[in-house]
This record gives C-alpha cells, sequence and structure tokens, in this order.
C-alpha cells in the first residue's frame, strides 16, 4: 500500500481555483503543508527563503479571496512570491527554482499569467499598482489592484513617492500590503521603522491616552474626580486620535496591525478592505522565516539559503556545446580562494584602521557587502542606510564634504538608484567618494534583475570619475587603497563568488606590479595578438592564452586595471604591436571598456590593431547558474581562444542589432 | 552733488560680517533693497526669481545668526541662493550672473567658500548636510550644518529617505529648515502638501481638540457639564497631540509655522533651534516670488525669468576664437522655429487624440515639457508625480501593463532620477514605455547640473530599448507617433532651444522620407567624406557640409535618426564608400552615438573608413550661453568642416585622458 501523502491538502491545490474550493479551516493546515513543501524544496535548489515563509498565510488569503489571473498583485522584490508560485499552477515546476530553463526566484510576468509584474530590486511595487490602477481607472476595467510591500522596502525613497501620490488622489482603488516583519535583508533601520513599532505595540495610543489623561486632571475642580470615571471610556478616542498617523496623514486608510499569521484575522481584514474605494493600506504583521528551524537566532532571518541537500531526482545534463574548433586540453587550475567580498571586508578594515577618515556605507546589505565584521570594529565609522541608495550616495558626498572619506559599498545593479546622486552630488563636485561595485557582472541565479552589466557603461560617461577593476583579491586590496588615496571619484568594480588565485595558473609569470593609477599591467608576453582584459576575466584571458599556447599560438595578455583613466599610451603600444587585440569585460559590449579602448584607438587615427570586442550580449539574459550563463554569453577561455584561432568569427558576444 | 543711493543698507554689506554689524531694526529695510537689487539684476541676465525673492528674510537671518564660513549651509536646488550670493562677498560680480565666467546660478562650491555644496537638482540637501553633520561629529568639528529644503523637494524620495534616516539618529545635530512656499514650479502636488497645508492653518490641531471635546462629552454623568468650562485648557494639549505629526513621527522636532517674511519672528525662530541638539525642523512660510510684481497672478510664481532689459554697461565682448583653417564665408541661414518643446506639445495632443491609450507624465514640470495645453484638453490623461522620476518612470511600467501608453516627458538630466526604474520597470518587462527627453545635449546658461549629456550612455546599454532623435520639428512628431506603435521601450531625445527649420537650408534637398525604425537617411550625397549625424547636430552637419562645398569638398550628410537599433547595413556601406566618416553628436563622446558606431564596425571587421567621433569633451563644463558653450566644445559647424580640411586635426571634442 502507498504511504499516505504528506501534503493531502496542497495535493489538491493546483490554482487558486481550487483553494477556494477548501473550507476556511483548511487553510491552516494547508499553509503548514505548503512551508515543508517550500523548506524541502529550498534545501536543495538555494534561493531566497525567509521573505517567502513569512507571507504563507497572505498569500494563501490573498489568492482565497482575490482571482489574480483578473486582478492584480505586485509582490515587492519578488522574492517573497515562492508561496505564490506554489498556488499558481507552478508547483510541478518548483523545483527547477533558480534553475536553467526553471522558474525564476522573483515574479515574471512571463512565466505565469498570475504575475503581473517583474520585481527584483525594493521598493517599486507600490508605484507599479498605482500604475495599473491609474490604467485600469482608465480603460473602466473593474478589477483590483494590490501591492505587497515589506516594511523596509517602504524605507525607499520611490515607495514614498509612491504613497504621497497615491494618498493625494481622490478616485482611485488600491490596496497596499505592508508586510511588516521588521527586517530587510539586515533588521530595518529607520526612524520609519520606530513608527511601525509604535503602531505595532499600541504604544501611539498609549501615548495619546496618557495625554488625555492629563488634560483631564489638568481641567480646573472636577478633573481629579473625573479621572478615576474615564476608564474605557478613553478606548474610544483611539481610532480618532491615533488611526494610523503616517498613512493617515499621507492619505491613506490605514487598517491594522493584523496577525498575519492568523488565517482568520487575515481573511477578515482582507475581505473588509477589498471592498473600500480610495487607497488603503493594510498593515500585516508577520515573521521572516516563519517556520525555518531556527531562524529566530539568524542573523538576517533566513534571508536566503544556499543548498543543503542534493536533488533525488536529476534531470539529464546537458553536455554543454563548445566552440567547435578547440579540443579538450589539459584542464586549468580553478580558482577557489576566498570571496570577492571578504576581500573587500578584510581590506577596508585594515584601510580604516590606518586611516579614521575611512567610513564605510552599505544600503541595507551589511553582510552581502562583508562588513559584518567592519561594523563591530568601527561601530562609529559604519553607516547603513536602509534601502536608500540615494541616499547613501547623497550622504556620502557630504561626509566626504566633511573631510571624511566614505566607502559606499553597494552592488553593481543597485547603484544604479544612486544614479544620479552619483553625478550630481559626487562627481560635479569632484569628491572623494569611493563606490565598491560588488557583484558587478553576471551573478548568476538571481537573473536579469540583479546582473551587474551596465556599471561601466553610465559611470565612463560620467567626468572625473577612477574606474578600476582588480584581477584578483590582492590587488583589490591595493586599489582600495589607491581610491582612498584619490582626491576624486573612484569606482571599483569586483565579481559574485571568489576571486581568482593567479598564482596557481602556470601561464602567469607570477609578478606583483604595484598598482599605478591609469597604468596596464602585462602578464604574459606573446607576439600571435593580445588579449586585454578587465578585472575578474583577466583569469579567463590567462587561461584563453594557455590553451592557445597549447596549440603554438603566443598570446600576450595585460591586465587592463584601469577602464577609466585608460592607459592609452599602452594601448596605443600594443595596438602597433599586434594585427589582433580582443578585449575582453564581464560587461554589456554596449558602452564599456571594449568601447572605451575602440574611442581611444578612433581618436588617434588609423592603427595596425584590429580590435574585437567581447563581453555581455545586448540582451535580457535568462537566470541559470554562473557558470552555465557565461557559457550562454560565449564568455569561456575556449571562446576567447576561439577569436585567434578562427579568421573571421562569427561575434559571440556580441550580436547583430540591439 | 550726488544722488542718494537707492540701497543705502545693502551698500555697507559685502559680506556677513557686515551683516551682522546693522541692528536688528535695519534688517527688514535690508531685505527690501535686496529684493530690488535681484529685480535689477535678473531683469538683465536672467534666471531663477521667484525662489530666491521668497528666501530674503530667511537669508539674512541665517547669516545674522550663524557664521557659514564655518557652520555648512546647503541649499536645495541651489537656485534659491540668489540673495545668499548677494551678502557673501560677490555682490560686485551679481550682474554676471549665468553669464560665461560669471557666477553660477547654483550655489557652487567652487565660487566661495561660503558656498558648502553644489547643487542643481531638487531633493539632496538633507543627504548632503546629515552626512557633513556626521562627518563633523566623527572628527569632532563643533559647528553648523544646515538644509534649507523646498515643500516640493520634500516630496523627493531620496528627501524621505534622509529624514528617516536622520529621524533614527540619537547623537547627530542637524537642523532642516522647511521653506514652504507651496509650489515647486508648478504647484505642488502629492498628499504631503495636504499634510503642510493641515500644518499651515492649523486644521491638525482643531481636529484634535474636536476629539477631545467628543470624547468629554462621551462621559457618562459628568461630561456634558464639564466641557462648557473646558475652554482654554484644552490649548495645553495642542503641543503634545499634534505637534508636527509627519515630522515628529520621523523622529524630527518640529517648531513652526513661522511667517518667513516677519523679521523677528524669523530671528527669534532661529535663535531658538539654533540650540537644540539631535535634528529639528523649522517650519517657515514663504511667498514664492515675493515682491515680484504680478507674481501672484503668475502660474509659476515668477520661477524663472528671461532677461527684460539690456545690461547699461557692457563688459568688452571678447571675439570669438574660431579655428584657423576657414575663413568666414557666406553665412548659413539660421534656425528661428519654434521651440522644440513646443514641437513635442503639439505632437502629444494630436496623437492623444487619435489613441485614448495615451497618458502624458511629467515630474513637476508640466510648463517646461510642454504639456501645459495637453494638460487642459485631456485632465484625465495628465499626470504631475511631483519631484518624484522614480515613482513617475514605475508607475508609467504600470499604467503600460495595464495596457496604457504612457509617455514620461522628463528632462534628459532629471531622467538620471528615475533610471533604475527604466532599467527593471520598463526594460527587464520591454514594456512600452515613451521617455521623451528634453533638454537632451548641452542647455546653456543653468549649465552641468542641468546639461543633459549622459543619456544616450546610459540608456544605450540597457537591451531592447529604442533610441532616436530626430532632425527638426516635424520628424520629432514623427518619431513619437513610431514609438506610441511599438511595443517596447523607447527614447525621443530633443534639445533646448528652437528646432532647427532645415527646409531653410540650401544645402538639403528638402525632400522628407518617412522614418523607418532603425533606418538612417540621406540628407545630401558627397564622395569626399561622410558625416553621419544624429538629432538636432543634423543642421550643424548640413552647415558644415555647405561650407566644405565653398571649398570644393563634397561631403555626404546622412541624419542617424536612430542610436539604437543603428542602421548597421547603411553604415557598414557608408564605410565602404568613405575613407573618413565622421560623427556628430551632442552628448559626452564617452559611450554616446560615436562609440555605437564604433562597436558595429569593430564587430564587423575591417573597415575602409576611419571614424572620428565629434561630441562633447569629457570633462565638467563651465556654464555660458549656449552659442558659447557649442563653440567651447568645438562643436560648430566649422569645426565639422575642420576635419575634413587639416589631415590629422587636434581632436577638439574629444581630449586624451579623461
Amino acid at each position: 500500500m502507498d504511504q499516505p501523502s504528506p501534503t493531502p491538502l496542497f495535493d489538491q491545490v493546483d490554482n487558486p481555483e481550487d483553494l477556494k474550493r477548501l473550507p476556511r479551516e483548511q487553510l491552516a493546515p494547508l499553509c503548514a503543508e505548503l512551508r515543508q513543501v517550500i523548506l524541502d524544496t529550498v534545501s536543495v535548489t538555494g534561493g531566497h527563503l525567509g521573505s517567502g515563509m513569512g507571507v504563507v498565510e497572505l498569500t494563501v488569503a490573498l489568492h482565497y479571496l482575490y482571482d489574480f489571473k483578473v486582478d492584480r498583485l505586485v509582490w515587492d522584490v519578488g522574492h517573497q512570491c515562492y508561496p505564490h508560485k506554489l498556488l499558481t499552477e507552478r508547483k510541478a515546476r518548483f523545483h527547477t527554482l533558480r534553475q536553467k530553463d526553471g522558474l525564476s526566484g522573483f515574479s515574471n510576468k512571463w512565466e505565469s499569467e498570475y504575475d503581473a509584474y517583474l520585481m527584483g530590486h525594493a521598493g517599486t511595487a507600490a508605484s507599479a499598482a498605482l500604475g495599473i490602477a491609474m490604467g485600469d481607472r482608465m480603460q473602466h476595467k473593474d478589477r483590483s489592484s494590490v501591492a505587497v510591500v515589506g516594511d523596509a522596502s517602504l524605507g525607499c525613497g520611490v515607495a514614498f513617492e509612491a504613497l504621497n501620490h497615491a494618498g493625494s488622489l481622490e478616485d482611485t482603488k488600491l490596496l497596499v500590503i505592508l508586510n511588516d516583519n521588521r527586517w530587510s535583508i539586515a533588521k530595518t533601520v529607520g526612524a520609519l521603522s520606530r513608527h511601525l513599532n509604535k503602531l505595532r505595540s499600541g504604544s501611539l495610543y498609549n501615548r495619546a491616552k496618557e495625554t488625555v489623561h492629563n488634560l483631564i486632571q489638568s481641567i480646573p475642580l472636577v478633573g481629579k474626580d473625573l479621572d478615576r470615571g474615564l476608564g474605557d471610556a478613553l478606548d474610544i478616542v483611539k481610532n480618532m486620535v491615533v488611526p494610523g498617523h503616517l498613512f493617515e496623514e499621507l492619505g491613506f486608510r490605514y487598517f491594522g496591525p493584523v496577525d498575519g499569521h492568523n488565517m482568520t484575522e487575515m481573511l477578515e481584514a482582507l475581505e473588509a478592505v477589498k471592498k473600500l474605494d480610495g487607497v488603503t493600506l493594510l498593515h500585516v504583521l508577520t515573521e521572516k522565516g516563519k517556520g525555518v528551524p531556527g531562524s529566530e537566532d539568524r542573523y538576517d532571518r533566513a534571508h536566503a539559503a544556499k543548498p543543503t541537500k542534493k536533488p533525488t531526482k536529476k534531470e539529464p545534463e546537458k553536455v554543454p556545446v563548445e566552440p567547435a574548433v578547440l579540443q579538450p586540453i589539459a584542464p586549468v587550475a580553478k580558482s577557489d580562494g576566498k570571496p570577492w567580498t571578504t576581500w573587500f571586508g578584510d581590506s577596508i578594515e585594515a584601510l580604516a584602521a590606518a586611516d579614521d577618515r575611512v567610513i564605510a556605507i552599505t544600503a541595507a546589505m551589511p553582510d552581502g557587502t562583508g562588513l559584518m565584521k567592519f561594523r563591530d570594529m568601527f561601530p562609529d565609522r559604519f553607516i547603513d542606510a536602509g534601502i536608500a541608495e540615494q541616499h547613501a550616495v547623497a550622504m556620502a558626498s557630504g561626509l566626504a564634504t566633511s573631510g571624511m572619506r566614505p566607502v559606499c559599498a553597494i552592488y553593481s545593479t543597485f547603484l544604479q538608484r544612486g544614479y544620479d546622486q552619483v553625478f550630481q552630488e559626487v562627481i560635479l563636485q569632484r569628491l572623494p567618494v569611493v563606490f565598491a561595485m560588488d557583484r558587478g557582472g553576471l551573478v548568476g541565479e538571481d537573473g536579469a534583475t540583479h546582473n551587474g552589466l551596465y556599471d561601466l557603461s553610465f559611470l565612463r560617461c560620467l567626468p572625473g570619475i577612477v574606474l578600476m577593476a582588480p584581477k584578483d583579491g590582492p590587488e583589490l586590496r591595493e586599489m582600495l587603497q589607491l581610491s582612498l588615496s584619490l582626491e576624486c571619484p573612484s569606482g571599483i568594480r569586483y565579481a559574485r563568488g571568489n576571486a581568482p588565485e593567479l598564482h596557481e595558473l602556470v601561464g602567469w609569470h607570477g609578478r606583483r606590479r604595484p598598482v599605478e593609477l591609469g597604468k596596464a599591467e602585462v602578464l604574459r608576453e606573446g607576439q600571435d595578438g593580445a588579449i586585454f582584459a578587465y578585472g575578474h576575466m583577466v583569469q579567463t584571458a590567462l587561461e584563453a592564452a594557455q590553451l592557445l599556447a597549447q596549440r603554438g599560438v603566443s598570446i600576450e595578455v595585460v591586465n587592463a586595471r584601469f577602464c577609466k583613466p585608460l592607459d592609452e599610451q599602452f594601448l596605443l603600444g600594443l595596438s602597433a604591436r599586434h594585427d589582433k587585440i580582443v578585449t575582453l569585460e564581464d560587461h554589456t559590449v554596449r558602452g564599456g571598456f571594449g568601447s572605451a579602448v575602440l574611442e581611444c584607438l578612433a581618436q588617434h587615427g588609423p592603427q595596425r590593431a584590429q580590435v574585437q570586442v567581447m563581453g555581455v550580449p545586448d540582451d535580457i539574459l535568462p537566470h541559470m547558474s554562473r557558470d552555465q550563463i557565461v557559457q550562454h554569453c560565449g564568455l569561456t577561455a575556449r571562446h576567447v581562444a576561439d577569436r585567434f584561432l578562427v579568421d573571421r568569427p562569427a561575434v559571440a558576444g556580441a550580436p547583430a542589432g540591439r
């Protein structure tokens, strides 16, 4: 006889229609099953765990009462949507989460008709849902628009802009659900979180109550006698004096707080607000990581998880398609050094110990950017600005104005949020702010929203910034030191994952040359062409040169080190020495490092060398592992080597058109 | 005998030290004199008028009580600092405002030690002042940090981020002065402005008072009797129940509102808050355009003024230095058609009349972007998002998701503020949002903060966007029509000032070819080289070709129309036909249109043509008139023509290095 299913209720639910058929009392047990499925799956796939586990009841309640084939649901950040995926016709594919050709780790409008919107950066859900609601009103579409926003996302400027706008409208219906778990990835910071604490604990009400007590007592003659009998009568004032304060002042009708893990409360609250016109905020209290064993003690409340189990049923693995020209040869030693992020953290700790002007700034990512130890070592020189890159950058400019040396440790993709502040506050004032851009390049499973593929293009156009990228960990440290000595803005770009341990590579002569502003470094001599590589792609360049050496082709490998200022004199010499230069970067081919090389050479008239730009294709990339996406983009050592073996190869890294 | 000076008090004041010597009762008359000086000067120079006129008393009070050689003062936006400039050793140069080599129209740290900070975009003053305050604390510098922020700037997300952060700090001293004039350039929008209205009028207090009345009356037995005697006793609750609401909830101590034109009140309030530790917000009520005749009736409260008088004393004009090769020849007909902005406004009105999905979105610039008439014609399809570009773009993505066709009319430079939303909300979802980028290129007197020199670089790197620029007004209309028919994001770039009237130019054959996606257009045939020009620089290209024709040099002139997708087939043909192609754009040479051309040609292997990129040099540009800055950048028709007359010219548009 078959064993009974561990998930008898979930087995009956493929989509929200199935869900709606369950009686209400079965919804809480269903939530327990959903949590178990998520736990089991993420232990194999890895992924964002804590957020989704916190919103299981909320998700079930939403799908129970709304119809999100018609109504529109926007998940802020999007990584809290795992339970949503499980309930919307994707359970059979849930084990493919974040894998090549599998489900995305975020909400994704191409994946399901239930996903109204794609989302990976925080804070924009209210704007998007408001836009949808306004468009629907204009087109007389009768449906609801709902945004689920975390308490930390609410500290994003754009979320405030959206609330400020929505609250001023008379004729638009919008529900914003505030998923208040008191955590971003780290603990939510900022005055707003204190305000939410007050709403949560009722202390706002208590303060008002006390005020009225004082008032009554101060009334001449009868005050004292009266106060004794005041009792419960004061409660009637509760919703009048302290309804939602900040949100009410912004024009929202405020409901809550509601226990987000109490299904009955959730359903009642949602049913009440669903009927309302106008803009409404429902304040739901949840526990991030609810149901994850041990999450209470974890710094990040189980924000993300790496795979801990191996998959039981394996999909047949595809053999990666390699370019035909080169056959496998002696394997190149693979790096497994320490993470770039750790190199950064260690370096800034050392540099801050030596210079008390050094400040580290993060936008809600102390762990992801490697600053946890720094925070403990230098609490007075560590600033978590919250999910507020705009403010983080502008504040850094103020710190620099005051004479400090701020280092903004912000992922490449998130620096986009502070772009205008980089321009106006930092560039135009030529202030010595250092941007430590982690996750520059392809990041893998998180996919398109998190790849850092544009920083060279959007920063290189700005005057007077120094842009550099290290080939390995020790060079990162040197570059950070150099940055802190400059009297101008600078940016250091490094990748996700481990830094290469280049001394392991036979191809490199192993000598270290000190980093010098605007100077490139030759790592390997060669006569048959050159690879001019940027940042961690230097490793790939060395590997390619090794492959080619085994075929009797001798290639010069240059570590560019600087994208701005480019080592123009060196480059002109290189171009005079070779017929072919391949530029190599982990960045889009539109306007990046290769374009800087082309600009320089064009500026100096006819050149001997023909330049081929290798980089990330100009397209929206699917999610898959980092190795897979590097292969997908044609950026392996073999792809690079191929460029020197074929006369006119198809341009893998830069497809025609856009 | 000499006439008595019309400004006897101002004549005594060169700097804040002089100001401090005046008795308090002379400060109000001094303000009247300052207003007259500003009015007289701006009537000659042009410039931002309304904001500065509103803060005369505030400025005088600040300098009377603080010492901003030591203390730090950050003016949000910066164009409200004219009175500040007059009081800080710049009165003798005040008539050079916004002119070449003259005073900047904004606060500028290189101009004066009294200017702590450079500022042109709104909303970042609180962040900057907070950064300065934190840095000062860390370095034990004993000085005050003050930000003056407009009520409209407070709706910027970054301002909210800063308040949210500052309000959570225990040990930092910061004064934020809310200069509440109820106007951005247009009327301030958003729920926050309603909140400020309440604070202004005291209605918050009145509501609380009523609530307490109701409470008292509801108390059994004695309530009614008690209420009669309540009287003034209720006032004691005022500052406890409704001190500043939103600001107090964000952790600020709130003071105000204060009449910003009553010098006694201003001084008293500033003296009180100056002593306080912690973060304080002083709410000052001012009238934008105070003292400008007729400003009350003006839509924009005299926000900016064009020169109305001629200067009485003329500086000796420098003869512009022209490149030596070409001598002046027959003058080319100069365009004086209608403004690009008007072409845009007219076009979107016509297109919206034909398609009710078309929506126009502005970020607080209905007039500047040419949408005033649209607003009246289609009030339901016009959205002013406030100074909130992030939200404007994200909301547009929601509108597009809902099936509408939003057009975001945002100046090139301000679109930087919404960059991450362009990326995530629009690009990654391939949503049909149109970005109408006014003020693309060099803007002239407003200078570096307002030039739109980076949009091609920061947008071209994003996958799947269509980028185009019209050569003239009718083409702008066609491009807008094309944009609205595309199922993907698109951007149209056009310049400040008047669109060229190209039919006036002899050089153009005058035939109109319909705009076709990704196709360039040949405007003039030629055998001795080609100019591949983008947007309104096509006019310059035609003028250059005419100059060259008079010297017997025959140049092909191509209107590129599209930067992305580039017309690759055409370009390859062009490169096969000519030895030299000059690309021409009103954009930085780092990563712009010229780089797109270089990338395309490099990708297709060796080419006959040598490409020279002409564009704006990679540097922070000084402010001067648009004609002067075009000359300064080496982008006149003569500069272009020179490229075909000299074998290897010095590269005027693209200096070496960074």
